[in-house]
């Protein structure tokens, strides 16, 4: 075969000495969105392992820890551009993190320019504070793009659940028809799911961008008495806070930061799972939008498959498991990790790919679904009122105690049932009943307005209840 | 054999049935300790769930939804005592939740003292309402118990950080000899990140501990326009809060609790693997204490295993697993879940039980801990002051510039380790030190004090970090 | 509150010296049936460690390594029924094993009987002896259990794949109506899927059912030259296989074990997945049998709710998390582990019992699962010809081009829809397709049996499928 | 900051519309091989799904079923270099699967070679017919690297173990010196488990390598009955097993193969954890192979880091979360699933290649494994004789019962330890040992050779094993 053949021609006793990694994009499509990817990319990632560098720099010759002259020349080395991504992540795979091969292509850069720079470079640092660094960089800028698609979000899910405030539905339990609701409630529902997460990432955003600056055993031996001095200022220089204490071992920050992302998705499935249900042909009560290639079929014309809830239903499967990868691997050792450490970089950046897959796969759900009003009434109607049944035993209890009632209410659910008639039409007639029970009653059990209950009220606390702490 | 043939003999035809679950108490002996066991066994269940009814009745007859005569009787009826858990469990295997068989229960009860008010009992509830609320009240002492187990654990590790501000030891990466750090700086490190998950704990024990009132599907519908009202007096009744609207199958909440035990529990697990490490005969910088059975091996005289930190890694082996199950059951279909609900309340118990045995056990472990200053010591002198050769480098780097000075000392470490010479007297004898090099720098060069940078000011930053949030 | 005041009544202090953990049953009444929480319970357990000592007692005897004599007197002492489960689970948890305190009591009671004997009870063994044995003699009979139940539900799909071999229904992708095939095919489906991971629990169970016996250090030390004889011996008294070696840090077998329950709990999620969804009112083509209690609501008398179901997804969404456990477990330190072991006993109980609740529900759900065959032909039917869009693509291709008919195809499809008009009828009115069809075709495309394709050939394939390797 | 103006700069609002995804290798740098990820790489997985395309057109055109001139038509356009990943990435996120705009792609430059081929594209499958098959033969390739790899680590083993079959060293419990054993045997347990799930990962190949062809529901409708002929066809040309029916929502077998790769990650996790922990300084029983960039520090000259142990436990940190979402992922609806299936491809990449590197890394430091047996004999001598107290118990029980015989042991290892003298000369001094002791007893007890037990027995056991079931 093609396939086996072509790959089979690899040497085998040559690769581990190593080679450049190839890109999996087809592999990895459904677990990103361009701007994600982006964001995890050898660029963006080089970027901010590169920023570290510079504003270690930066700080250090602020402090005088440094020559000031060194600063230019390790910018000007600095600029991701000029560094060769397949090389780095291939030497990355020998040295065990990509901070090794980084700082030493930074150095011959440095050299290059101006020798006596040289030995100034990563001055003080060790390899998991430009790697944690440059991660919480990244993870800053997941904040705003998450931010700006939630709130997208968040409006459109407002929307949605004002403009069917009255749109009557099935309440289902169990996926069996249970009682009537309204979509409103329900779309206001995912929202307060959505606002709660939506907070909560932000809190873990606050909480786990901190810079990382502990030198070789976390001591900042190497930087004498003014190792916290420089840590604050390379905070100052990256926008970043800078905590109590370096963190290499003690990833409970990033850890909640990644439950808040594996919540978040468990909402999000939620959310997909209900529309794609209720888009079941047999339901037929919303459609997914069905713009920019989604939906289709290659061989069937009438599909409209239901492609974002799948993505974000694939993102739920996917998210629970990373983020328990991501608490198992905190049982790290002493100073510095021997695998739990080495586990999480992938660990995070398919969190964060996932998630944003998600929201943004559901911003385009919840803005172009296809909403119809009439089948759900009809799918009301067509329980030929035994969703009224609750409504009939609560009204019926009171004349006959609820256990009589229950009992009378059950036989009418099942005659209606067997001979597809009308329960409250049989209801009506059963000598049980006959007596106690008058027409303005019967009317009120045919309408699903009449049984609401609260339903506009709890809508209203959902969709007005202020978001805590909006980020950016 | 006896076990197979003793069990061979139940007739399988027989047990669709149901029939009582037996207690499972070894099998489960490494997994919960004895007042996280009580916590939820059956009596504090039922007694959990049996407040639920009483606490609505109650609540009903407040506002005239229930006649007011029907309280004193549901309370009478309403004591854990009274009820059988092997029955309710086998009828909850059969009706898919504990909540119908206990309702029927309770109902016949009240009926058997007053049968005008069996027809009030779980009035406009739904079974979920009962198991989540149930759950919930069973989670705040839950609370109650981890804060004060929290309170003794950092108290512990306040006093033995602050007795070893000066314990110098090594600091280890990769589970190599890295450089010198203190002992108090390391106790420190899990100080900090227990309190930050304390914290993080209480935030969301208050998010989660909200009543759960929502009836049939969520709208309130048989409570009329009473509902809400219903609720909160409810939540008045029980101490809870009442959240904007019922959350049947919106998890977002115990979900994120359940992540802070996660991520707690990783946190312990990290603790436990470092004690564990350092308890190894050929370190034996540390020791678990003996007492009550602890540590003991049925063959060995010789041994002091440490049994503590295996409990606690062994918490930290379930708990992620389990986190992820509370995740993927997150993806809950409309109105009530058929699985995802379900496959909560085991979840919950284990991964409390678990967190609440790693807290305990860690208590344990840090407030009778033995420490080996001295042996401390004597593996740094061990390293024959390799651990020195960053120090080195750095002071050789001003002389010779980093990239001559990192050569040499990389030469000298190998000839100290090659033939097992002083790292110091070799480089000292070295021609390219020779010159630069003066006594008393070589004297600084031996002393580990000399070389623990920022140690006690970031073990002042973390144990002087006021927690946030006191609970209770 | 009730609870809290209660609980807190606890004085915390006392509880870190051990007493009796309580029972459970109600928190974990939908993770077990009873034959399984019963082949975990403490007698259980207990009579299958206890079958270890004696079987040890009885294998040294007969080589001489211990005394004759000794054999009766631990036999007589180790009755399961002799010892306090209570006592005894509060006693593993100080020692981190349930084996020391059993040793210590067995040898206590071997004493009161004949001092002499008491030195020669658990002679050689370790702990981890003991309880990795008794687990795989648990492990035996949950595999005639589980074998009992796999062939009942096979039988019962396989008539119920026979009965309905003609029964067409819709097919369905992502949820939405596809093409017709037959409920035949899907129940082989399931059957085939079940047959397979009967195979490999059998295969699992074969090669993890072997003896542990290592002594102290896996070395068999103790037993001087005759520990494999002795090794032989007990596993001939046990009725096991004995290993090459003792596995006390290699889990791999066991490991495979629990990997092929949670493949076949997936396998029993997406068959329940199917019944909970065709079961939804407005499908309606199947419905669980609701005997003995299941699938009534509280509150509302016209629910007949999936409970089985429901319980097979909650183990479906539970066993994936405990199989990460027991993966993540095996990275066991040298010769016996500090952590990963510990963590073994409640994982495996937990996936065993989750699974032997999901195959005996399956069980009762498939033998008496009511099929609706007529509502799954207007299933077909209320697609209005829709799912015919396929077929008439293929036959239209043939004239037109596979582009152009693509094209026509889906125009009648959304004219059929938006009109609600029969998607033949409009197709019939297209000037495209008039002059390349007739009359015979179009009866074609109204008859789903005529669309079927190979669905009762797969079917038989499926059905008649030798089951490999019947286990017992 | 630079990283987050950058991309900032981002239009929010347009990324819905697609885009190429960015390479992400560094971030992904520590979880493949260069071999593996070219594997998994668009140039592979292009190939391999136009493998299925040409074949299926080959098949179809050998049975009829297809003109025989399309065939050339379609190899010439199904060359995966004519297509461009990036577009076929951005497009997949769309239509939800790769295959779609594959199959267009391809469809296109059929047609611009000629027009009456393109109808023909794709003939009666459906998109998962693709993908699915496509991954099966990427496995397959993968199998046949990973048994070079296996084949390599298991002679290394091999080697290692005859090589020190006389190698005594400390066996451990607990991370506590326990007992004598050999190095042989310990590497022998690592080759017992890696040899076991070299054959658990053949067998499980051998069951998942099968061609998927359903067409659109699994009937082979569109293929008239010609379906399971073509099937069979297509297997033919792709040197494919054919299964006995469609598997698009019945995941078993490739869940068992993942789990199989699961347990082998487990144990190769395990293997690392070892030699990561006898390679501790204090320790320094082995080293890690030092070659080509690895183990070095950036900032420490004296390391030698275990980076292979470290990325090995990476592996088995990651690969159980990623089990476990593939067990989740295999409940999956009806025919085609929403959201599990979804979530396979990039789950399946991702454990495949995690346990393709923890091979070949374990083959790396299997193979340079440096090891000390002098310092092994120095940390047995460090325990002052501790070790042989078991010993020291069994020869004294045979004269003064067990129990006494435990507590001289005791009391003696108390003092051995307290007052850092010899075990055994204390033993001697004691006066319960004075008379039933001789002296050529005590030479015993200070030879670690004289309590091997059946070491090497156990090891001629697990080396000698022959592997089952070899595959290639």
């Amino acid at each position: 075969m093609q396939v086996s053949s072509r790959l089979s021609a690899v040497r085998l006793t040559d690769y581990y000495l190593g080679g450049a990694a190839m890109p999996s994009r087809i592999v990895e499509s459904l677990t990103t969105t361009p701007v994600m990817s982006e964001l995890f990319s050898d660029q963006s990632v080089l970027t901010a392992m590169l920023a570290f560098e510079v504003g270690l720099a930066r700080a250090e010759a602020g402090l005088g820890v440094i020559p000031a002259s060194v600063v230019g020349v390790i910018e000007e080395a600095g600029r991701a551009e000029l560094y060769n991504a397949d090389a780095l992540a291939a030497d990355s795979l020998r040295s065990g993190t990509a901070s090794i091969p980084l700082v030493k292509a930074l150095t011959e850069r440095v050299r290059a320019i101006d020798p006596s720079a040289a030995g100034f470079v990563h001055w003080g640092a060790t390899s998991q504070d430009v790697t944690d660094t440059a991660i919480v960089l990244v993870l800053r800028t997941a904040r705003d793009i998450l931010h700006a698609d939630l709130t997208r979000l968040e409006s459109a899910l407002y929307r949605l659940s004002e403009q069917h405030a009255g749109t009557v539905m099935l309440g289902r339990t169990l996926l069996q028809a249970a009682l009537p609701t309204t979509f409103g409630l329900k779309v206001a529902g995912w929202l307060g799911a959505v606002r709660r997460n939506h907070a909560r990432l932000h809190a873990g955003f606050e909480e786990a961008i901190v810079v990382q600056l502990g030198g070789a055993a976390g001591t900042l031996a190497s930087l004498g008495n003014q190792g916290i001095a420089v840590g604050h200022a390379l905070a100052r220089e990256l926008g970043l806070r800078y905590p109590e204490a370096p963190w290499h071992t003690h990833r409970d920050r990033l850890a909640t930061l990644m439950c808040a992302f594996g919540v978040m998705t468990g909402s999000l499935g939620k959310m997909a799972r209900d529309i794609s249900l209720l888009a079941q042909n047999e339901l037929a009560e919303v459609t997914e939008p069905a713009g920019h290639g989604r939906g289709g079929s290659s061989t069937m014309p009438h599909k409209q498959n239901p492609v974002g809830c799948a993505l974000t239903l694939a993102a739920a499967f996917r998210v629970p498991g990373l983020v328990a990868t991501f608490l198992s691997g905190m049982v790290q050792e002493h100073e510095r990790a021997v695998g739990g450490w080495q586990a999480e970089w992938s660990t995070i950046g398919a969190i964060v790919q996932a998630t944003g897959l998600a929201i943004s796969t559901m911003v385009e759900v919840t803005e172009g679904l296809h909403v119809n009003i009439a089948r759900m009434r009809e799918n009301i109607d067509a329980t030929r009122g035994t969703v009224f049944a609750e409504q009939a035993m609560m009204l019926l209890a009171e004349k006959l105690g609820r256990d009589v009632a229950y009992k009378t209410v059950e036989e009418a659910v099942r005659e209606s049932i067997i001979a597809r008639r009308d329960f409250v039409d049989v209801l009506a007639g059963m000598t049980e009943v006959t007596g106690v029970w008058d027409t303005s009653l019967l009317k009120t059990l045919r309408s699903p307005e009449g049984y609401l209950g609260m339903a506009e009220d709890l809508r209203r606390n959902l969709v007005s209840e202020k978001r805590r702490e909006p980020s950016g």
